[in-house]
């Protein structure tokens, strides 16, 4: 069932162009055989207890607590820092928040959310840098761990965790722009084989849209038809009215994954959501809580991938 | 010294109407030996450490850090969320971020603290929930633990951690209509044999007091000289001067545990609260702070009494 | 290499003067051992997992997350409460938190910072307190943990971890009348036998300077070419311009650890921040970054420094 699984070394983990096919269906077999252990009751202990630093300046539940769970799950200890509560508050530097960290926690890996584009990039690139970094999330740009667990996602229920993702149409439908989930699974996804459309009112497209690996549309229910996976993105509120120019309902009416809409679907197609959902808004709650759902799949997904990710930047600093 | 204890399993601990008054002695026993096992400087470790999931959506010190410690002494892992910091700030839906969690965390427990009246209660009953969940406070509802370790306070002072609590009369003051922690003490103290009475200015009674097991009286003086422990509530200063219709001062005058008042109670009786407190108000530092004061065995008996729960909730889950 | 190493007992670390300078120096002993260990990979366990309480009640990174690895490192289990989300946040009292903590957690030492000067001292003198306390900032009086993991990078920088301070000249300039940070170090250093001078505008000298053991100039650059260190107070931007009556550049012009300003400092003398710092007001980013820092040094120094600490107060508790 599994096949011959052998662990992976990243240095760093900050963009799905960090790691090529073969490493990430490398990450792929590990996260499984990880759930396998799990359900099988075997646990893993690091022979030195690695230390894990989650550095989250944004909210976060899903991301961390997987994470979390991923180290604890490895036998790795955590530390957690959280922008409130820390020298941030007070007006340091990123820089200076993670050297203090690097001195202080001396962790293996640092797993860090941040407001800023590129903010984990500058940080694995610094001189200084001793940790792997693991990207949970920069801004608008990626959000690579969450494109793994959603590869992981559709291989396991498309492809019974065998081969690659080729064949298989994936459409994203939301604010593509501003998504870092949106950007991050595009480009995973075709690298690993799978087709990739984007569906998205005008204004949430990005300009570079023609330099993405993927087709556009506009219009949902032309492609839906046609998908295998239909991945929903978080729209927030406050940007519908203002930006999109249409209201919550409207949007729900062109873009949302209503009842009437996914059952026009393909038989055995599905549908995924990073989380946080708007019920109601780009999801019914039918849709989210039904037969074609694979959203809780890809929460409990999310430990394994992150787990494989873990391991391999542990690897990836020892190997230095 | 100790009976003889065989470890209780519950499926859920949300209300103290989940558990018979066999159960509850059960538990009062376990929490017990956990006690002299502490004293004893035994430590207990899960053969698999479980996971405990604390969920806390309103502020708290000594109810987390007491699951916090009965978790450590039970060789459980702990996972901590708060709404701050968490998706819900982004507005996810409790179900959903409880979802989240069981998904990445995997608890055998969740101990959740929500200002929603049966909440702990409406996430028990899904058919998702895969752990015990355990009401460390529903909004005005119930705060099951917390009357748990008031009964093995009584039992430990006045019965020697033997049989029930018949006999006992036991006071509680203050703004019963919104105390979870009253609520809960009438029906399990009263469960346990003990007569209860209830002492509130009118606006602080509930409607459907006549349906509470307990007698109610306005005069705290009238009752406090029969009683053999008296429970004084956490006043919250707003409301005293906008509902209640009078000044903290007089407050303190008619319901307050003051010095001359306490000073009219039977020899032995006791004082008790489950904080934290306004000093001042619903009771005077010299009381708080003296001789009648069961208050910091009530906070140690905490940790006992949710050893107790969580070993019961963690058994129920595996007997599943 | 490592002189021969004894533990220290200490039954609290709330002020400098709680310790001697034999004492100060056994300590600076432990944590280089702790140090040269931790290169090696060696890995200290209590035989009883002892818990050190954490409570935090102002934003901090680096002494936070400091303390927590120092407990780790000593096999010890951490409890972390802020004010936020605590029952602080309801209006109890830190004698009751503590209280609290103190019977939940059970913790052999109290690591606390609070804004309030004496209020690690008024815990630790209180007859129902049984940790050990170590202050980790206490208003505008203390830091001792700070001095001291000065006085190790000083002593390993400029004495090879032997003997004392004497000989040594630092300079200690900024906000002196709001530093913790400033009042340890003036007491700690020189106990140990460094000459101390501190350099402030007069609006930022405490009006007791003269019972200070220190010189004091009012021109940085008269005294810079003869120190060995020199180490930078953060300064509160709101300060500069209200109180000092200059503005930022001006503080930098005068007061800053400015490229040209160090350029004049003698050959290997050393600049000390104890961080979060402001970049570009009272420190240079060349010079922060530069060759003449200990910055970095100093942030992993606070680990071994807090290891010893630690580690003297539980064997302090545990020779009550």
């Amino acid at each position: 069932m599994i096949e011959q699984s052998t662990p992976v070394a990243l240095t760093h983990f900050v963009e799905v162009a960090d790691i090529s096919a073969e490493q990430a269906i490398a990450l792929l077999h590990r996260a499984r055989l990880f759930e396998v252990e799990a359900d099988a009751g075997i646990t893993r202990t690091q022979p030195t207890r690695s230390v894990i630093q989650l550095l989250f300046f944004e909210d976060s539940t899903r991301t961390r607590t997987s994470f979390e769970a991923a180290a604890r799950r490895l036998g790795c200890d955590v530390c957690l820092v959280t922008e409130k509560g820390s020298s941030a508050a007070k007006g340091e530097t990123l820089d200076d928040t993670v050297i203090t960290l690097l001195n202080t926690v001396d962790p293996d890996v640092v797993v860090m959310r941040h407001r800023e584009n590129h903010s984990a990039r500058h940080i694995s690139q610094q001189p200084w840098n001793t940790a792997g970094i693991a990207n949970a999330g920069d801004g608008t740009n990626e959000h690579p761990t969450q494109a793994l667990l959603d590869a992981l996602t559709l291989r396991g229920h498309f492809r019974d965790h065998t081969g690659d993702l080729a064949g298989l149409h994936v459409v994203i439908v939301g604010d593509i722009v501003r998504s870092r989930v949106a950007r991050s699974n595009a480009h995973l996804l075709t690298n690993l084989g799978a087709q990739v459309t984007v569906v998205a009112p005008s204004t949430m497209l990005p300009e570079d849209i023609d330099l993405w690996p993927v087709a556009v549309a506009s219009d949902l229910d032309v492609v839906i038809a046609d998908a295998d996976a239909v991945m929903a993105l978080r729209i927030q509120h406050e940007r519908i009215d203002t930006e999109a120019g249409l209201e919550s309902l409207d949007y729900r009416e062109r873009f949302g994954l209503t009842v009437e809409r996914t059952a026009r679907m393909k038989p055995g197609a599905v549908v995924m959501h990073p989380g946080p959902m708007n019920r109601g808004v780009e999801i019914d709650d039918a849709v989210a809580d039904g037969p074609r759902s694979l959203i809780r799949v890809q929460v409990r997904n999310g430990v394994w991938a992150r787990m494989a990710v873990v391991e391999a930047l542990i690897a990836g600093r020892h190997a230095r």
